[in-house]
């Protein structure tokens, strides 16, 4: 199964798509942060992550779309933004058929993690060492649209019922932990 | 000029389209409040309400969009709805390469009867004197669209530069307030 995640912004929206083959082998396909001039007027800014959501649709033709949930209690000055794209990126998924499933920031940390309080270099780390990506991928809206994806194969479509994907998050968190130590 | 103001929400969507020729002739074309069934799923009411606005975009060609200015500091339930919808209808706009002007529930209100505090019925009063209407357009959200795309003539391009379109409607308010006086 290919997933599209996405980590919703008008500034900044980062697209990760994955493969997802049977319960734990995730595969990175093509990660980026679309972005958009604030100096711009909104529509315009819309418009252009729009063409990049349709492009990265059209280039790799995911199974389904993983989204952010957008809560009104982050920062009120760009979680409007954040809306306005999140519902142009369930416009373009729905009207390609394709099912959108919607994670809370804290269920993508806990996927990927085990922690659902993770911080944001936690879940970049995780996401390259899932992947198995020499580095985390930049900016943090690229890792982050990675992570929604990975949470959605784990928790969502691609792990079989009963797995204990977060178990197993844990489990590599911990070895990673563990190897981050030696190195230290 | 013809042009679309749209009251944006996820589950009535208010769509009013006007013909503003000179400085006050302004004349209805089109009204209605679209809608979305609550139980559905978020990308499946986006999609209703897009083909929607589409749909009279399509069949009445207008020459700019006028939308409500969508503030977070609202109900935080359905403020997240209303911003997806906003986001969906600048870019069905911008796609077609219209302008697309933003209005603050209260300049709106100012605009159309003259105080920018005026409760939802001296909107719909007004909006169904200004036009020419037996009565308010109901619901409330096809009024709100009416009064939103009016603002747009009066304020924005179709008024004559200094022609004081408040001073107007406060005129035509006040006559309004005088006429109901006599009448009750």
């Amino acid at each position: 199964m290919r997933i599209l995640g996405v980590d919703p912004g008008l500034t900044r929206c980062g697209l990760g798509v994955i493969d997802a083959a049977g319960a734990r082998k995730v595969a990175l396909v093509h990660v980026e942060a679309a972005t958009s001039a604030a100096g711009d007027p909104t529509p315009a800014r819309i418009a252009r992550l729009a063409a990049a959501v349709d492009a990265v649709l059209d280039e790799h033709r995911p199974d389904a779309v993983a989204l952010e949930r957008v809560f009104a209690q982050h920062n009120v000055r760009t979680v409007m933004g954040t809306a306005q794209i999140s519902g142009v990126v369930m416009l373009a998924a729905e009207r390609r058929g394709l099912p959108v499933a919607l994670y809370t920031p804290s269920e993508v940390k806990a996927a990927v993690t085990g922690d659902g309080r993770a911080a944001k270099p936690q879940v970049g780390f995780m996401v390259a060492r899932i992947l198995g990506l020499a580095e985390p991928p930049r900016p943090a809206d690229a890792a982050d649209a990675l992570a929604i994806a990975i949470a959605h194969a784990w928790r969502g479509g691609a792990a079989p019922s009963g797995s204990g994907a977060s178990t197993d998050a844990q489990r590599r968190w911990a070895e990673a932990e563990r190897a981050a130590r030696r190195r230290g």
